[in-house]
């Protein structure tokens, strides 16, 4: 089961994301196209608070037209550990810092046509925040909501984004039971 | 919280996706650009045998050069019924027919840079299979696991598509208990 590259037409090279079109043999010796949107990859974290409060961060996306509630997430930098990653995101997104913080899973949000990886982790939050570092072109504002309150809005669908999933649904069995 | 579109650029129009770069306004007057992907969105199906054991499906994917083990999953066609769609692909990719089908979720996979949604259900199977009824450039393999088994790969890490992390995740809690 594999598909060989037979050409390579680079389509788009961006800011966050290029577009190959590629043209691919398969092993019954068809051959078809295959659209590949390149990604650097991402971390996802679940963010919880000493008193088993998630903090979760809002933001408007632009793709979906439409605003989400999510886990705290970012792009990876060149080199960057992705861990360091998680704690620095955190930080500039919550104004949270990490006491501890561990891997759930890594795993790709679309593999069907992107070859972007999502490292998730579960982080437990120093209960003091400090002050936002936002980049210029980001508006984020932060929401804190108790477990039940996470549940009821995945139950709803109001929460729908698929890293936020993975990272509750994921994470939730791994935080201590409601006090 | 919104982002204003002041011009679009059509990078590409292809066959599974599209690619525009827009230049928005955020409501704090800074301008940016966004990169976004355009897709038709897709269904994806836990599907659960009588005796309680999952039907998957592993195929090679290009854009992540490996291959997973993922949910049925495919692409709505022009104005078909999400529903319609999930039962056409378990049987084309799979050979089984519906006994019945609930909705999960819908979620988009990727919203900081694609509009796709997916819609998720949780798709009971009847025990007859038929033949497959594969497109000519798909090459895909019927994986039958217990739930122990998914279980474990999901643990492991081995199963590592978000679709199918969500469709699991959501779905193993509306299936009876294991006999």
């Amino acid at each position: 089961m594999y598909e060989k590259t037979l050409s390579t037409k680079h389509v788009y090279k961006g800011r966050i994301l290029d577009l190959d079109v590629l043209e691919v043999e398969l092993t019954n010796g068809v051959t078809s196209m295959r659209e590949v949107v390149r990604h650097h990859g991402a971390v996802a974290a679940l963010c919880v608070l000493p008193d088993g409060r998630l903090v979760l961060v809002k933001q408007y996306r632009k793709a979906a037209e439409r605003i989400f509630l999510e886990v705290v997430a970012g792009l990876i930098e060149e080199g960057e550990d992705p861990e360091d990653c998680a704690r620095r995101e955190i930080k500039e997104e919550t104004g949270y810092t990490v006491d501890a913080i561990e891997k759930l899973i890594s795993f790709y949000p679309s593999p069907g046509y992107v070859d972007e990886t999502i490292q998730v982790y579960l982080a437990h939050l120093h209960p003091a925040a400090d002050v936002l570092a936002l980049d210029h072109d980001e508006h984020i504002e932060v929401v804190v909501l108790t477990r039940e309150e996470m549940r009821r809005q995945v139950a709803t669908g109001e929460i729908c984004d698929g890293k936020t999933l993975v990272a509750w649904l994921l994470g939730e069995k791994r935080i201590e039971p409601d006090a």
